[in-house]
């Protein structure tokens, strides 16, 4: 039984017929079916009937310069398989019983037999945390290896990342890289120990929005419960917005970017999107760590300011349209005296900041807090990480305030 | 010209006809159009001609306990309107050029005429503030006057509050009171000077809530961008999810408890809820002040937790199932045994915290932080803040898990 042979094989009282593919794995089948769809077999589960030899040239490949020994075929384009850890390529963890992150690329294309004949790939690891541990410096890191793999060739990158901090990590990237073709993050919201793991469906159609005719860090996940499609979200305006469910991402406050059908591997654009090749690669991979975030509730303790006294930022969630109470106010007019850039975003998460309406705003307007537009609080954070790194400190405020990668939406809100 | 005289009303082309309704203010008519609906004129834009004099037999009451000046009608139940401050009441301060808070319960009605007619009122100030200055004392005194003005007779509260912090407003009384009647919060995100307010809809609907056989603490607010309905929202579960649409408020995670049509004002309840009447009028104002929320982002220096050092209560908003970088749980499980109860809460907003799954939950809960199930962060301080106050020390974990007022959902959520 060899790459490129016809059979036929039964796993569990269901019976495949296609074209062997080279297994990227010793455990895994691969078999290309004749409606052009992959499927994987462990090998110990699986009965193989040969039904004709050599039917089609496949080979192994050597490997393509990144750690995993993947499959090559010249007609199909490359795609890059990035992991930083997470539950999409988990292995349970018999030594606590339950799900700890373990994994390398050639460990997801093993989990996920379906992505081959999709793309060739490339496999490397930047990182294998858990999502929670993600790290600033690991966002800088992860955008050389992204500018390594797209110089060496690659058609379109796929990140795989934990769910936690995803959106973190795809605003990091879409601040610090132009790219010319599709940076795609996905992730599972459960283990691929579950039934109901999405890991195989996020996978696959993160391999095919990464082929896609666009030029886009997105995130790529389920779009609802179904397993159907997924949604494609722009990188700097997606949100985990439920703790569990496996549609839990969502584009804030606009319709997605598009989306990909996982029957049919087609990706549609719902939205302008920049296209494939339309940006020459460049990257500004440069944090300002000193920045954090503070939420604004009723009761809080003015004293809790001072522990971002000396900070180079400061993203304030606000309540409405942008407001703290009056007795904050002064005392955020002194740090940015004192050289912290404060910026305004509210924990509405819909909707534009404008503190020009209520006596609040206006007075924090004239403390010297810049307006984070509608930016998400989270990926306010983020672009005030990167801003201060990349922009001369009297650009600063005009920056927070200028769409630089889709984080600030038209002003199309007849409302405000 | 009085009250109790059949009119015809001519005002900018549009001709009313109906009873003349003893009018709150001399600025303006009040008519009970044939239909039954209540329409405003300010007596400056209108033309009226008297068809027939002392057609109903209305009258002008003495003041009722409060502040204001109101109509009486023996047929009618009591509402009382108490006024905390925000943009439903607030006049134009023509000092600075925008709007500015500044209002009593009398200035109420004669902002909303069609309020007349509906209830007999009851008026009084609890506060005078933009609601970015709420602070758990007002909510002390809030629910204090809630009491008195059940005690007094009122068959419901309509509590008017700015949009800002309404929702914490809302939860405070919903852990402080045990209610026979409803408790009805309103208000308005755009101001009356403008074409598109929605003031005199969600007052109208607020009141026709008040009266409802039900015995919530409720948010009352636009249901959608149309002028039909109000959504009634539990106050608990609610949420500002848009700065400043006017249909910015939302159940999270579930159906709204119910709507009240505003040409009809029939209210209408979609989900089970405690009926007017159930339970006896019962108080527990006092509030622990010294607790914080902290919301957790990638990049977070781990000293900014040094702040929160000797607070009685601190609500994380961590990420997913409830996360926060591994750097940051042992100083967490510290500040437990220094006393602090740390409570874990989702940014994720939707779904509930389980630290069981991961490490990170695990070590999380090993350190003894207390799982929020799928309480808001928002109101999860409100409740920390009731809790920490009203209850023994043993049974504060238990408390924090347990639902009191609707704040924790039921497991329906098949995928956990």
């Amino acid at each position: 039984m060899n790459a490129g042979d016809r059979v036929r094989v039964e796993r569990s009282g269901t019976t495949y017929e296609g074209v062997l593919l080279p297994s990227t794995t010793a455990d895994h089948l691969v078999v290309k079916l004749d409606g052009g769809y992959n499927v994987g077999v462990d090998r110990a589960d699986a009965d193989v009937e040969i039904l004709e030899s050599g039917v089609r040239d496949v080979e192994r490949a050597q490997n393509v310069g990144g750690t995993s020994e993947v499959a090559f075929d010249d007609d199909l384009p490359t795609v890059s398989l990035i992991s930083t850890g997470g539950t999409i390529a988990s292995t349970v963890d018999y030594r606590t019983g339950a799900v700890t992150a373990q994994f390398d690329a050639e460990d997801v294309l093993r989990a996920v037999p379906d992505l081959a004949g999709r793309a060739n790939y490339r496999g490397r690891v930047v990182a294998n945390i858990l999502s929670e541990n993600m790290d600033p410096d690991i966002w800088t890191d992860l955008a050389e290896a992204v500018r390594e793999e797209i110089e060496a060739g690659a058609d379109g990158v796929v990140v795989m990342h934990g769910t936690d901090t995803m959106q973190y990590t795809a605003s990091a990237l879409s601040f610090m890289l132009e790219t010319p073709v599709p940076i795609v993050f996905t992730g599972s919201q459960r283990s691929a120990d579950r039934p109901s793991s999405d890991n195989v469906m996020n996978a696959v159609c993160a391999v095919e929005a990464a082929k896609a005719d666009a030029a886009e860090v997105m995130v790529c996940m389920h779009a609802s419960e179904s397993d159907d499609a997924c949604a494609l979200h722009r990188g700097t305006r997606v949100r985990k917005n439920h703790t569990s469910r496996r549609d839990a991402f969502e584009t804030v406050g606009a319709k997605p970017l598009g989306e990909v059908d996982y029957e049919t591997g087609e990706v549609t654009f719902r939205r302008e999107y920049t296209e494939r090749g339309a940006v020459e690669l460049e990257v500004a991979p440069d944090l300002e760590r000193e920045v954090e975030l503070l939420k604004f509730v009723p009761g809080m303790d003015p004293a809790v300011l001072d522990v971002y006294e000396g900070k180079a930022g400061l993203v304030v969630e606000g309540t409405g349209l942008g407001h703290v109470h009056t007795d904050l106010v002064e005392r955020l007019g002194e740090m940015v005296e004192d050289g912290t850039t404060v910026v305004m975003t509210s924990q509405c998460l819909e909707g534009r900041v404008c503190d020009r309406v209520y006596d609040t705003g206006r007075d924090l307007l004239d403390a010297g807090v810049v307006e984070g537009e509608d930016t998400l609080p989270e990926t306010m954070v983020v672009k005030l990480m990167w801003t201060l790194a990349n922009v001369d400190d009297a650009a600063v405020r005009e920056t927070v305030r200028t769409s630089l990668a889709g984080e600030i939406q038209d002003r199309s809100t007849p409302w405000l």
